[in-house]
């Protein structure tokens, strides 16, 4: 009896139980647009944004609960008192982010929903049309918007709104901080490409263009993907038309991804990159932590080099073809007769600078990724008028990367994220392909036989090394302590570029 | 300004509105069970079990606030004033559900919930195990919380617990009306059994027992579901272990079903079957009243006669497989060679008693419900004990069905019900046999073409018919009363024995 009482009196105790109630509500939140994107009928569209809405509603009732915000300030001072740095990390969090839930008042969340709303609509058919002035009110409405959100967030000393908004997606980086990594990168990037272009190598890339059954290449992505680590008994992969995946909690994490008939090998890297993201959620210590910070990613950087390094690292290494090229014969039969694990490797890595972003080779997407920082942190600054957006942008595909755009459809208008209102989130895409390249080389010493394990197949020692350098911190450590704790570094480009 | 204070202060568009959100998270809590039996990976069966108790939280709140009961008041005496009788049935069924859900203590409630539970456990674990006492304390338990439910709701005067229990699913209806309808439907069924048992005839079901491939016995029962009427639009079907129908809300209704190589027949009989409840659903007049009692399904009775009716008096007739052997022959190609509609008639009708329930034909499926409400009855009044259910259930296949029960586990362990709790439920499946031949027959005089319609694979005229005498009223009127104005009569049972 007294125990029952003692623990329903324990701020921590309480707080977890709180944590997790709200933790399950979103991924109710989660399987809802899971569903929307595999198996929801067309008709239940209307219904589903109810859901959604109803649901949302909830949620931030509980997350700004004032009792909550009582049960993190005396759960911190417990934990801060018992010494235990871990605890205090994980209610330091817990206090960040009821902190920032509480700090927007629900007139700017509803506004922001309006104009993501209707500002996605308008951006379909601005792209559509190929007609930027549709879109051009929303893109105004949305950096203004976001500039409230910063000030409401607060912007940090000495720093920018940028920063503040980079927030959401990226703990603890500011602006400053990436142009200083971006910077170099660039120059790199942009010399490299030009001096590939002048090489004149040719890449024979017909069988990968060949057809294959989609059934197959479910088949095969599979395989792959189980055979790298993710597991089947708490997750799935289906189709969509644009692969992602959700982590919904213990025991059940969901990827999905698309086929194109003569696309196979593009298939198997989106099926690697979901499964790096799905490998992620599924290390993370949620079975006993479930809601709280410390049973969650830290950062969509550290999310996306998951995914990252799964795709490119392995899955477009000479190692991994060495394995994978039976596996390919094994599902695709007399097709793939005479390939070679090297013929793969080269097609794999092909550089093909192109308009577009999600169609970009490894080397190109951060170009892509560094155009959207500028661009949309000037912006924010008020230092570059929308207006002026397609022609700085063409200006800017021609001087990093040699090309006309032809339309803004396949220029400023090819991505999502600024109709859907999120700005200070592209930066996180190159972040991940940094942070993969330095966790590779650093586990690369840790596991000097690497090269031969993955080349017969066995990737336990990879996904090992990642579960305990990456995966089981959760958000004790902000994303690039946490790659300074397992690489000796904090984030540098230079693996990257090597 | 004066429209939009008119509106939110006027009880009836507040009500619509609670009554919509409740409605909207209900739904949520059938996509999560949907999903559970359809899609989730076996891992994340302790996620899903927070998702339910979390969500059946948020709604009990809900469904028992008092606000919701004061609106209900409101707009009734509103409803009742404005004499328009569909709105006075509408809050009339509101302050029903309202009343029901208030009346039980939430001690009684957590109480059965954890019988259920438990009960469930121990069930499969005596059936598989053939082993009764295993589960006859939770047998004993279930019963005895299940007279505490009645009493809570309040047991009619002149009545019995049993009807206060049968409310739950078939409002109005009462043990003695129906002892009354089932008297002379077991008497003359166990009397027609018998003579078709004399009567040697002999039917050949080779075709209906070859093995066909599962993916073109789906590809068959989708055809079928899509040509009688069921809206691929707005639902789906998936493959589960055991068939089911949620109508989630406007615009998302989901069937289920299962294939087994050698039974392509039973698998359509499913098919039609859960397509009739999911037309039902596709059918009532949820886009503008999802919530509202006059956009609900009326009874289990009601919508179990919309299954039947698809699945036996379309799907076992003659002139369906005028129709039907085309389509079967399109799909499973040469194996159907030579059979005639007349041979899938015949082998779609074979009367064979079974001791299961579950794989009954039409004829015998009624004495199965029979026995279980006889026993069900008995051991609520407290007028035969738990201990003695084996014995009296073997007694009475025996002397209805001419068999002899060779173990509990094909006897009176072999239903999931009791372990969950439901007592006064089995009823409904055989309402819904004698509404369906009732509705069927009213029908048959109104379209006096019927027949050579769906010869030709029109069912346009007979789906048309039940929308408008069945799906579209709701919850406007009980059961019975709907029977009795789209067939002129009250439940009888004269239609489905002839």
């Amino acid at each position: 009896m007294t125990t029952a009482t003692t623990t329903s009196t324990d701020p921590i105790t309480q707080l977890s139980k709180m944590l997790r109630g709200v933790a399950v509500l979103r991924s109710v939140d989660a399987l809802l647009d899971w569903d929307q994107e595999t198996f929801m009928p067309v008709g239940g569209s209307g219904l589903r944004a109810e859901h959604l809405q109803e649901l949302s509603g909830i949620i931030h009732d509980r997350q700004t609960d004032p009792v909550l915000g009582e049960l993190i300030g005396q759960a911190h001072e417990e934990a801060k008192a018992s010494g235990d740095a871990r605890l205090e990390a994980d209610f330091r969090e817990a206090r960040r982010d009821f902190d920032k839930a509480t700090k927007l008042p629900k007139s700017l969340v509803e506004e922001m929903a309006r104009c993501r709303a209707l500002g996605m609509t308008a951006w379909r058919e601005a792209r559509q049309k190929n007609d930027f002035p549709t879109f051009l009110p929303w893109l105004k409405k949305t950096v203004e918007l976001n500039r409230q959100k910063a000030e409401c967030f607060g912007v940090p000393e000495g720093g920018e709104h940028y920063d503040a908004l980079m927030d959401d997606f990226e703990p603890d980086m500011t602006a400053k901080r990436t142009e200083e990594i971006f910077t170099p990168l660039r120059a790199f990037t942009v010399d490299l490409l030009a001096r590939i272009k002048d090489s004149g190598v040719e890449v024979d890339r017909t069988f990968a263009t060949m057809e294959m059954p989609v059934e197959k290449q479910r088949e095969f992505s599979k395989k792959v993907c189980q055979a790298i680590g993710f597991d089947f008994e708490t997750g799935r992969m289906d189709d969509t038309s644009h692969p992602f995946c959700s982590g919904f909690g213990p025991g059940d994490t969901r990827i999905t991804n698309r086929y194109r008939p003569d696309a196979w090998l593009d298939a198997l890297s989106s099926a690697m990159h979901e499964a790096g993201h799905g490998m992620y959620e599924q290390g993370l210590p949620k079975a006993e932590l479930f809601g709280r910070p410390l049973g969650e990613a830290v950062s969509l950087g550290i999310h996306e080099s998951q995914s990252r390094m799964w795709e490119n690292q392995v899955g477009r290494s000479r190692d991994f073809w060495t394995w994978g090229i039976g596996v390919a014969r094994d599902v695709f039969g007399e097709a793939l007769t005479g390939v070679t694990p090297e013929q793969v490797y080269r097609a794999s890595n092909l550089i093909e600078p192109s308009f577009i972003r999600v169609e970009a080779d490894e080397l190109t997407y951060n170009l892509h990724i560094m155009l959207r920082f500028d661009l949309e942190r000037a912006m924010i600054r008020g230092e570059m008028a929308c207006e002026d957006l397609p022609g700085i942008w063409n200006e800017r595909i021609k001087s990093d990367f040699g090309l006309t755009v032809p339309s803004d459809a396949k220029g400023c208008l090819q991505d999502i994220h600024w109709s859907m209102g999120a700005m200070g989130y592209f930066p996180t895409y190159t972040f991940g392909n940094i942070y993969s390249a330095q966790l590779w080389d650093a586990m690369g010493t840790a596991i000097p036989d690497r090269a031969s394990k993955i080349a017969s197949g066995d990737f336990a020692p990879v996904l090992s090394w990642v579960r305990d350098h990456v995966h089981a911190h959760g958000r004790e450590f902000n994303a690039e302590t946490l790659c300074e704790k397992a690489t000796g570094s904090t984030m540098r480009p230079e693996p990257l570029m090597a």
